[in-house]
This record gives structure tokens, C-alpha cells and sequence, in this order.
């Protein structure tokens, strides 16, 4: 037997006697693992410093070298989420539906934790506490297989947070970390069907397509976000220049940061020039079609593989749509099916464009930047779900979990 | 391009149309298919008596031969099918849950269609239909890929309905059949993620393997029952007997039939001669463990393989267990996480068992037969779902759609 296949046996193990704790033992355990994170600070550092020695001898990115440091206020941080999420209500035992038979049959559906849940993510460690905390508050066991880069940092993290989860009662084996980071063990947890229920790949579209190609465990396919506004042709322009903006350039590195703005071409030769300003002041690049580059003639020209584009950086595509219409089959055909927003004072408009864009979270006058579980008041989330089987948009606790019917009779057969 | 990527595109076409349409064309579309199925039942019979010939021609068994016959009853049996699911409700549209966010932005969760649903099936032509339906009443267009043996009566039948669809003012494409037959075919519409949002495999145990190893697209797995009653030392034993009776033999060839009765050993001695003696009467040949044949010296021996058989006939593997808790290791051990049952009139047993049995349908004193959208008042199902990801259980017009968050707001943006 393989290590990983013993991993995924322990894993389902433990994950029935998780499903049946109390919100409050649970709780116990989230605290404890806070607890214990901020009293072992010192080794943590200590073998943080060593992933960030390998990353530099190795040349990573300062991006890369800045997602993998740990800091005594980042512990601080991840001790404090893992409260959060003691904080939230635990979705397990809620009854989602129930009703009574012609024949007497009480059926109660019944939110329960999924099982085993495995998460493979990429070089921030605060995923391994950050998933953990999300995966036990559910009731599930969790195995978690992060990058090569963060194994140091994996390692203890996961290590601090299983030893205190077991001192307040957890089964051993609640929470386990794949050690090795070679390829094949990503690939024998996505072919571990027996041991596990679902798994959730974190990281960048490579990664996701991937687990997504490879996996025969179900995924759910988080994150990639080309996202756009639209703006109409009775948008309001000082609010569609805020809302633009921040789209755009409060946090461009996002999943939930706008790429593209399609503008209607009624509104075009006074909306881009206060647009095409705006961004120029805060350092984003345009990229834009014909249309755009008669209004705005000193911006590069944006090309077909611009409106697939993920850019998480200061650029930004611009293209001048005839018609709400363009505008919505743009979006179908070149977005991600995550975030999409319009600007518009016309109902019709407004009401077409709920409805027809086909994306997960769907915005008429406001941001893009909300799709979050912490924005949407469902508190921390394990990602964003791009694809329509399950969850769609921020995932947060109830999205860990599944149903089942419970059905009480008094001796009922089928005539 | 190729032909079953053709089929996509246009699917990916008619599910945007699809997703607006409103009930009440949608209603008027079944009403449609149904009355030209009927009309046109000369044509179809022909094409199902040359799917007949060939099936003779190649020795396919009876019971297949019998699946694959079509009559004018079961003809008249499909089209009552599709007007039952235009009587039910439509999902879409369905507000799930909504909220207003300090900021003032509103958040609704809103049900709509999947998009393009994939089914891929076995011999039963009435398939083509009945999922046809549930598909199109739920607001997604259908890719169908049945078997060979079908071909000509999935072809009129396909030809039929798209056709009467199409008059009704559904969107061309909506209802397309793959007219290959290879097993290319069916691994190429596996792949087709760009185009197809979910593929739902329904026929035998080896079909449904296979799409979940070679699928890309997500699946949702059903079917497998490997389904057990667990006769408690606290059941009303006559209780006991109606039921595993019903869950045995009322129709032992589907995947909610009981295949493994657990028996206490309290009640054993005294419970086991009357249930094989009823079982015995009723043509059902049991295979028992080491304590069952003390109790019942005449019995076939079972082995460690029989725990884990779906028999889908009269044949019952039998064990005598010590306790509740051996009783769920066996279950939670060697089922298939389909419907399981107790019959106890035992308050805590009864209370553990729902918990701890990780089933998608649990019973208590009642048959396991029950797990059937229209026993449930779900309506018609497309199947039932043994995974955890998405849909748990009988699966009917919910289950056939996703969510999404629209958001109304008046110029938020995120700070």
C-alpha cells in the first residue's frame, strides 16, 4: 500500500467520527489549533525561513518570495481566522427540506459533512491553515497537498495544527499533509476515489486545469476570473468611473479584478477619455480595438488573445460594444464565468443583463471586487467556484457539505 | 471540426436561448413532444423492430431484449411521462436565498439552468425521452449518447421530439442525439468541457465506471444500490419481516432493492428460520455467514465478495452481526452509499443510525424501495446520485440546474 492510499484511509476514518461531533467540540479544537499556532511561532519562522533560503537560491519571484514568508503578524493572522471560523455557524445537522408522505414517511433532507476533502494549493501556506479550519468546522477530514516550494513551512504548520486538534479531541488523522511534492503523489490523491469525496485545487490556471484534466475524484474548479464591466449606454459616468476604477486597480492582482471594460458605443468619445485618465494616473495600460483607438489613439491595440486574458496586473482591455446584446456575448464567449458587472440606469437593460450573463456572480451597479464569502457576510471562504456543478461563486462552510435524506416510518413497504 | 464538437457548439447555442424561455413555452414545447410521439408511433415502432432484429440477430439476453422493446403502451407511457413534467414546477427563476448587505448592495441566489447536460445511456430507448424532458423543462439544452443496440429507435425517437420541440419555438439544437455509436464518441463528448456542464452516465455499474474515470466534464455518478436492512434486537420482528420482504423481491432488478439483511444475533435464532422461510417461498436463494448457516444448516456459504454485490435478483447475502455498531461498520464497509435500512423500535438506535450510516438515503422502519423521485413527490427523477458532490439521492428538476448571485447595488464599490 502507498503512502498517499494511507493517507486516504486514515483520512476516511477519521472522517466518520468527525461527522459526528458537536459544533462545540469542534469549536474546542479550532481554538486549541489558534492557540497553538502563536505559542509555536518561533519553530514556524524558523522553518519558514528555510523555504524562503530555498526560494532564493532557486531565483523565485519576489511575488513568489512574498506569498511564501510567514511573519509573526501573518500567525497572528491565521490564529485569528481559525476564531472566525470557530465563530460561524456550523452547517451541519441543518435541515435543508422535509415534508411528510400521503403514506406516513416523514423525509427529512439533512445538511452532512462531505467526508474527506483534499485541497492542492500552491505556494501560500496560510492555505494549509486556512483550509484546515474550513474543512473541520464542516465535519470533514482534510488532506492537504501544497507545493514543493512551502514543504517546510506545510510540514509544521500542519503539524502544529493536527498535534492540537488531537489534544482537544479530534480523531488522529483529521488533518494529514502529503510530504512528498513530487508530481506523482498530486496524482495518486486525484485518483483516490475510495478515500475521497471531493477535491479543490487553489492556485493558478495551470494548476486548476491540471487537477480538473486529471482527476477522476469530482472537482470543484475554483478561481480563474476574467472578469468585465459593462458600461451602458445610461450609465451614470461618475459612478461607472468608480466603479471602474475599483474594478480595476484596488487590488489587480485578484481573481474578482476587472480585465476587460466594454463600453456602449453612445457613451464611448465621453466615457473613454475620463476613463482612459483615470487609469493613466494609476498606471494602468490600455489595451484597446479599433473603435477604442479612434477615441483614444495613443493606447495599444488589443488582440484577439486580449479578451481571454487574465492579466492580474495594471493593463486593461477596452473594447466599444453597438449594443447590451454585443456586450452580453462578449462576456459568454471570452469571460471565465465569474464576475461580470453593468453600469446602467435602464431597468430593461439592467434586467437583461441579470439574466442573460452567464457567470457566477452577476453585478448591476457596483464592483466586481464583492465576490468574496467575507464580502457577501458568509464569512471566510475556501475558494470561488467557477463551475455550475455544487457551488457557484464564494464557497464558504455550507458549500463543504452534502445532504442526505433521513426517512422515518412505522413499517412502510412499496405496493 | 469534429461532428460531436459540431453538437456542442450547437448546444452551447440552444442553452443560452433555452435558459430565458418561460414555463409556460417551455409546457407548451412537452405537450408538443408528447402528442407527436404518439402520432408518430407507426414510425417508431418500425425503427425499435429493426433495433429488435439486430438485437436477435446478435443473441442479446431476454431481459435486454425486453428493455429494448418499445409497444404502443410504452410509447403512450412516454409522452404521459413528458406532460407530468410539464405539470411539475419549474425550478428556474426559484430565489434560493437573499440578503442586503450593510452596504446597502442586495445579494440574491437565484436558480438557472445547468446549460448542457450530457447523457450517456444503455439499451432503454424511453431514456431518450424521459431525460429529454426533465433537461429541456429545467431550462438546459440535452446531448443524448445512447448504445448501438438503440440506435434506430434513439434516432426516430430523437428525431421526433427535437422536431415537435423545434415547432414549439424551442431553440434548434436543444435536444440532439450522437448518432456514433463508437466508443470514441463517447469519450470525445467526455471531453467536451467547453461545451457540455455536466454529463450524467445512466445504465450498468461498468457504463458508469468508465465515465467516471475517462470524463473531463463533471459527472454526477448513479445508480449503484448495493442496498442492506439491519434488523435490529429491538424490532418488531413481523414489522421486520414485511420489510425486508418488500425491499427484497417487490422488484429485485433495481438499485434500491435490499441485496445484504443484517440480522442481531438476539433475535437471530428466532428471526432468520421465518425470514427464510418467506424468502425461500418467494424463489430468493440465500447466502450466509458462518452464524446464519448454524441457524440455517441448508444455506450457501457467503464470501467476502458477495458483501460487496449488487445482485439485482433473488439472491440475499446474510450476516449475523453482534451489535448496532458492527451492523453500520458493515454498511459504511461494503455498501455503496445508496439507501440502507433499520427496523428497530429502539430510540437511540434508531437515532445513531441516521447519523452514522453515510448513506444518501437512510431508513428507519420503512423499505428501501422508497428511493424514487415520484415515491418522494419529487416528480420524475433523472436518476439517483450515490456521490456527495452536488446532489445527494433521487434526483429530479433541481438537481438539474446551478445557482447564481446577482447583485443590485447603486455605485458600490469596495474599500
Amino acid at each position: 500500500m502507498s503512502d498517499i492510499q494511507e493517507i486516504g484511509i486514515r483520512a476516511r476514518e477519521a472522517s466518520q467520527a468527525m461527522s459526528t461531533l458537536t459544533t462545540e467540540a469542534k469549536n474546542r479544537a479550532l481554538e486549541e489549533m489558534a492557540r497553538a499556532l502563536v505559542a509555536r511561532t518561533a519553530e514556524i519562522l524558523t522553518a519558514n525561513e528555510e523555504d524562503r533560503r530555498g526560494g532564493r537560491e532557486s531565483g523565485i519571484s519576489d511575488a513568489l518570495m512574498d506569498r511564501l514568508m510567514l511573519t509573526e503578524g501573518r500567525i497572528q493572522e491565521m490564529a485569528a481566522g481559525l476564531r472566525e471560523v470557530a465563530a460561524l455557524p456550523d452547517p451541519v445537522g441543518e435541515v435543508v427540506d422535509g415534508w411528510r408522505l400521503p403514506n406516513g414517511l416523514d423525509i427529512k433532507k439533512v445538511r452532512v459533512p462531505m467526508g474527506v476533502i483534499g485541497i492542492i494549493y500552491e505556494a501560500r501556506p496560510n492555505v494549509t491553515v486556512d483550509a484546515a479550519g474550513l474543512c473541520l468546522k464542516s465535519g470533514n477530514a482534510v488532506i492537504l497537498r501544497g507545493s514543493s516550494s512551502a514543504i517546510n513551512s506545510n510540514r509544521i504548520l500542519t503539524e502544529v495544527i493536527a498535534h492540537a486538534a488531537e489534544l482537544a479531541g479530534l480523531p488522529s488523522g483529521c488533518v494529514q499533509l502529503i510530504l512528498s511534492t513530487e508530481r506523482e503523489s498530486a496524482v495518486e490523491l486525484m485518483h483516490l476515489r475510495d478515500y475521497v469525496d471531493v477535491l479543490i485545487p487553489r492556485g493558478g490556471a495551470g494548476l486548476i486545469r491540471t487537477v480538473v484534466e486529471e482527476s477522476t475524484v469530482p472537482v470543484i474548479e475554483t478561481g480563474v476570473g476574467n472578469c468585465h464591466t459593462y458600461v451602458d449606454a445610461e450609465a451614470d459616468l461618475e459612478m461607472a468611473l468608480n466603479i471602474v476604477i475599483n474594478a480595476k486597480t484596488q487590488r489587480p492582482g485578484v481573481c474578482n479584478a476587472m480585465e476587460t471594460m466594454l463600453v456602449h458605443r453612445d457613451i464611448a468619445t465621453e466615457f473613454l477619455p475620463m476613463a482612459a485618465e483615470a487609469m493613466h494616473e494609476r498606471g494602468v495600460v490600455i489595451r484597446g480595438d479599433e473603435v477604442t483607438r479612434k477615441i483614444l489613439p495613443a493606447v495599444e491595440e488589443a488582440t484577439e488573445e486580449d479578451w481571454y486574458e487574465e492579466y492580474l496586473d495594471l493593463i486593461l482591455a477596452v473594447r466599444v460594444v453597438p449594443t447590451i446584446a454585443e456586450a452580453m456575448k462578449h462576456i459568454n464567449t471570452y469571460g471565465s464565468k465569474h464576475s461580470d458587472a453593468i453600469v446602467t440606469n435602464d431597468y430593461e437593460a439592467a434586467r437583461r443583463f441579470a439574466r442573460e450573463v452567464d457567470s457566477a456572480d452577476v453585478y448591476i451597479n457596483a464592483s466586481t471586487r464583492f465576490t468574496d464569502g467575507n464580502q457577501y457576510g458568509l464569512g471566510a471562504e475556501i475558494g470561488i467556484s467557477t463551475q455550475k456543478l455544487h457551488a457557484r461563486g464564494p464557497m464558504s462552510l455550507r458549500e463543504l457539505t452534502s445532504s442526505k435524506f433521513i426517512i422515518h416510518g412505522d413499517g412502510q413497504v412499496r405496493s
